[in-house]
């Protein structure tokens, strides 16, 4: 370890790096809009190809487009331990989320190569496809396809706003691949990511060490009115489907607040009403709701005090209320001794951190299911993302990079 | 008028009018969908105007294609009796709906020549364009084009959901004319309407006498909040906007409910959330409000209400809310003249009837600023309509065309 236990990362070389990205997409507003399979998204690939292969990586893409670059390790046949995250964005997002996790992977073999360090396992970066779900749903598809949760073909065949399947926008951009990539050749996987929250800067505290995941479940409410003339139809002959998601949207937020003292939250984040036109009254609502807890079971116990608030929001509303959908994820523990790699790091490197969950979905609460998987949060800005004005600063992520390549090396040897 | 005074209708020949009517636009489950200048529009028109030709009319189309068919009278110069209404529907509207009114109209106009019946004045049936506003908004922008309330450039620029201007739709399917139509070659306008609510048919009663109409205040409420995760965002610091249109849409509820006991109601019909993706809290949501009631001032003290209750609805969401555009119609009394002769002919023929007020928007609303109008109203079923289930009986509707030829004649001469 003589000569790794001082290495730095170069952190300028980082930053121009994401520089470069934030170029990509860029909005007015000083945010990102780089919808995974987008032209956009595919000139990033491509950028991003192009940075591993002068970085002496080999890059491998699969049937569902996610990106491995390779580089070797003295076991010819070693698995490889794997770092990164995602490089989609959503409509209004930020310059860092997903995409410093993996060019944080980028630099890191960088750093090896100035350094001429040969490790024992090979190093492999990631970019997972649609992380985001922004443009195609469910979202973190290239990790679920990954660990087998969904099929390729379950992928391509997930849909856009404009009926464009994930096949297609896949074909548009050209990188619809035919590697195999899968969990038996990893060893582990290393994602660093910005908090989303506001924990870690509010504290001042510099790293955070993911734990495990939040609880989440999510579903969505269908609301069945009538329709009928906003003029003539008499108040008590109603039944607005609109009044029908005013009432489950405060019931959902009346939970979420039940939820806070504990940590909790609970979201109606989307909301869709059929025919919603000029002096008819709406006869379909569906919105899709979210409720997320440290605790799995807490979280299901609100899901299902939800269920049983229905009757009285139908009878307050005059609409039938029914979940028609539902999913689950989170609720998981990360990989104790790659987590524990990454604790030793910090220690060692002397940064101040704190055990935490992730209360946003992240690619390695896929991969957890069948690779040995870390993740280290780095604080953002007033905890704002998803948001344009998303922002960290070169000091607030150092200490992250610092403790990546530390922990990726203890691992890869 | 001994010819005139045992002059009925030909109720079989309307209906059958109805039915082919109902067959252009047809939907699966027994309403119409024909929106404004849409082919199917394009096709009831040409199919009116090749049933007025055939009935001896001349049909002058204006420059926003409204189109009126004419029956000269004695006077050569003397100012037209207008009857009618809109052959346009809603998305998923019904048969009857402003179809009647025009229906009814050509009726008269072919009783009239069954019988050679020469009336003083000229007879025309009106076909306004838009009335729904469903594809094209503002609603009923035909008449308003007529009476000099907008202008037919105004008319024109409207664009639908697909970005179509007005004035692109009405060239093509050929009705933008070049006729001049306007108040000052008409006598007056009758126009015969379904109830479109339900107390006609609650109380079996055969005719509404519409004296005039309802005061209506619609409104554009604009919510304000802020993007963010919907994970790791505590509830302090969220600003969901669709949690601040949930708290609207219950005030707006609830006045509608406070309006009730006197006839009034108050409503959101329409929504629209931004960016309405998952994983995002909502950033701004826009809706569409509506209140109606008998008494101008009453409505207009409940929507200062609305108004006073922003400030609490704000502090509760932690949303920015503000009213961002509003509109007046309504709040009128149609001409007496006009009003009696429908009346007495209700009494002469021994209909039960009764005096009310319109609670939907009309076209003779904007032409009642203008030129001397009377509307009645045939029950419907239910009270329900802007619905595919909107329906009546010819029993229902056999009074009020019977009522609506005799005022006819009487203005007529």
């Amino acid at each position: 370890m003589s000569r790794t236990s001082n290495l730095r990362p170069d952190m300028a070389r980082l930053w121009a790096t994401l520089a470069r990205s934030a170029e990509i997409g860029a909005t007015p507003r000083g945010g990102l809009r780089r919808l995974a399979l987008s032209q956009e998204d595919g000139e990033m690939r491509r950028q991003f190809q192009d940075w591993c292969e002068a970085a002496g990586c080999t890059v491998a893409i699969d049937a569902v487009g996610n990106m491995v670059a390779l580089r070797p390790g003295r076991e010819a046949n070693g698995k490889a331990v794997l770092v990164g995250s995602h490089l989609d964005t959503q409509i209004k997002g930020g310059r860092f989320d997903g995409i410093l996790g993996v060019l944080a992977g980028l630099e890191i073999i960088r750093t090896l190569n100035d350094h001429n360090i040969e490790t024992r396992l090979p190093i492999a970066v990631v970019n997972w496809t649609n992380e985001e779900g922004a443009r195609f749903e469910p979202p973190m598809i290239g990790s679920a396809v990954f660990t087998g949760a969904k099929s390729a073909q379950f992928a391509w065949d997930r849909t856009d706003k404009d009926g464009i399947t994930l096949g297609a926008a896949l074909e548009e951009i050209g990188f619809k691949g035919d590697a195999v990539i899968g969990p038996q050749s990893y060893d582990s996987l290393f994602e660093l990511h910005i908090e989303q929250g506001p924990r870690l800067d509010d504290q001042k505290i510099q790293l955070g060490i993911v734990t495990g995941a939040f609880g989440v479940r999510g579903f969505v409410v269908e609301v069945l009115g009538e329709t009928g003339h906003v003029g003539p139809t008499p108040m008590p002959q109603r039944r607005n489907a609109l009044v029908g998601a005013a009432h489950v949207t405060l019931a959902v937020e009346e939970i979420g607040w039940l939820l806070h003292p504990t940590g909790g939250k609970s979201t109606t984040m989307r909301l869709k009403a059929e025919p919603n036109l000029l002096g008819i009254l709406p006869d379909r609502v569906e919105m899709t709701c979210d409720m997320r807890h440290p605790s799995e079971e807490v979280v299901q116990a609100h899901l299902q005090m939800f269920l049983d608030r229905i009757p009285e929001l139908e009878e307050k509303s005059r609409c039938r209320i029914a979940v028609r959908e539902s999913w689950t994820y989170g609720g998981i523990s990360f990989d104790a001794g790659c987590t524990a790699l990454t604790r030793q790091a910090a220690q060692d490197l002397g940064y101040s951190h704190q055990d935490m969950l992730t209360e946003a979905g992240h690619d390695a609460m896929h991969v957890a299911h069948a690779v040995p998987t870390a993740m280290i949060f780095t604080p953002c800005e007033g905890g704002l993302s998803h948001n344009e004005a998303e922002n960290v600063t070169l000091a607030d992520i150092e200490p992250g990079v610092n403790v990546l390549l530390r922990a990726v090396l203890a691992r890869a040897g």
